[in-house]
């Protein structure tokens, strides 16, 4: 890395864009230019991603550190019911770093950016004595009557999430004791955004509010609950869990209850909906095809947050949170 | 800081935030919206602060930090020609940083977005076992015809640059010789953006190319003449730089030619503009009052990069270029 410049490592990203028509002034000058979706509003996000905090490079490859870093972005967006449509990419990194692992993980950005049409529009790269960073700014569009918040939960509404809990950190888990395991960690090294679960669920006006999952069940349901100012009463029986996940965890002796309450990185949506409107739910599902929803709980006036299972009801846990 | 969560972390900011009309969603969501500018471009620029690399700690307070990660990206877009109007703040802070140096820090951030008119519309907060990073995205608008690039220098064009030279580069000497010479390092503490000789030089259309100056003089050249495709000549005598500086480096036994042209962090504006559109650079003069703009060198079709004083021509010598 010391070999190149700053300037040579930003050539070597521009040479790999393909940049859309309006983009006015693409990566290389002081600032990006783009011309604004008519008619549309403007969403944005940004997200940092630390070695050592949010991933492991000893066990996350490259290619994966840059997916997992626009994905956490894309993700948001998605909560949005936005859909994206430029990046810009800052990056802090080690003078150790390697130029192949720059390159693999320019890949794994990119890669991801074509798979939802987001053009890379301008970034910056820096050395630090420190830990890696990547800090992504994401950019989409929604109208405004499209528009998906975490305000919106009602008492009567019910509780629904995207895909299935816990895969993350069960994966994350299984990395930690075995750095070789990638294969049984796909959930947690290459998040696939609900980008279209996101649009069509703003687009069909299907839910009440959303957003998505990055620390946890439980911190969804706090955050949703508290913008809402609502209660929630969740079945544990019914949070939606993959086979493989499950049994190794059961296997290790951990909760796979636990881990999918206070276990991050799932980024799937957790969403409400009035079961006056399910027809439009329905129709979200339809579209969706593979992807799994599922209720998993009701919103309630009184503004407790419960989780009920074969033992009865008990207080929901704290997610995870910074500097706590 | 371990004592407060990230949430509480963010509720202290956003309590301290006055909400524009044009801010649909603000802070606490998932992602920011924002209603676009009817008729303009979306201008858009990232750029990370990070402890030990861009400023250091033990000599740079808290509001100052909290002040320059805003600071060099307003000066991006104003070498635009581009309005600021909304940034997003992304911070990894070590657990140890005190609580009221984060409120510092963020009193020095808003106090300058405040300045400019700048909404805070979002950001994250994440812990770090590393160095402190402040990553900034700030947004802006341009209109079409008003906005300034790096590529259209031509032969003949005259350069220039805002305000004076090496300021910047002179205090952080003398604040890393004597850690409380604060005083004598406003320009390294508290750049001022040139937002509004920026904004000026597009709105006047007086510019053919223009960027900030975050890595030198030197760096300043090199980029504009890549960009457009020709040279530049230098004359040293003419570098605008202030009195205090110059007699500080020299009774160092510093050439204070060689710090404007190496020295970073002055964020000034330099930019090219026809002689035969001299009018419209003194209506900007008019306009801007006590800012000076100061001719330093002309455009040339060969493309070499020349510095000439007393004792003659030589090359343009590097600006500072991380990685290297």
């Amino acid at each position: 890395m010391a070999e190149c410049g700053e300037h040579a490592l930003i050539a070597r990203i521009r040479q790999r864009l393909a940049t859309p028509q309006w983009v006015v002034v693409g990566p290389g000058d002081d600032a990006a230019v783009i011309e604004p979706v008519r008619g549309a509003l403007e969403v944005l996000t940004t997200d940092a991603q630390i070695d050592g905090v949010h991933f492991d490079r000893r066990f996350v490859p490259p290619d994966a550190i840059g997916h997992r870093a626009l994905a956490v972005n894309l993700s948001d967006l998605a909560a949005m019911g936005a859909r994206p449509r430029a990046a810009l990419l800052s990056m802090a990194l080690p003078q150790s770093f390697e130029l192949e692992a720059f390159d693999r993980m320019v890949d794994g950005f990119l890669a991801l950016a074509v798979r939802y049409g987001v053009a890379l529009i301008g970034g910056n790269i820096t050395h630090t004595s420190g830990p890696m960073v990547l800090d992504v700014t994401a950019i989409g569009n929604v109208h405004r009557r499209k528009m998906l918040t975490r305000d919106g939960a009602r008492a009567g509404d019910e509780v629904f999430v995207t895909g299935t809990l816990g895969d993350a950190a069960a994966g994350l888990l299984r990395l930690q004791e075995d750095h070789s395991a990638a294969d049984y960690a796909p959930r947690y090294l290459r998040p696939d955004p609900r980008v279209r679960a996101g649009t069509l669920l703003g687009r069909n006006r299907a839910a009440t509010s959303c957003m998505d999952l990055s620390d946890g069940l439980a911190d969804g349901v706090r955050q949703i609950a508290q913008a809402s100012s609502v209660g929630m009463t969740l079945d544990a029986s019914s949070f939606p869990m993959g086979q493989d996940a499950k049994s190794w965890l059961s296997s290790k002796g951990r909760d796979p209850i636990s881990v999918a309450l206070s276990g991050g990185d799932d980024f799937e949506l957790i969403f409400t909906a009035r079961p006056r409107q399910a027809g439009r739910l329905r129709a979200v599902r339809r579209l969706l095809g593979d992807l799994p929803i599922t209720k998993i709980g009701v919103v309630t006036r009184a503004r407790r947050l419960l989780v009920t299972d074969e033992r009865g009801e008990r207080e929901l846990p704290d997610g995870y949170e910074h500097f706590r």
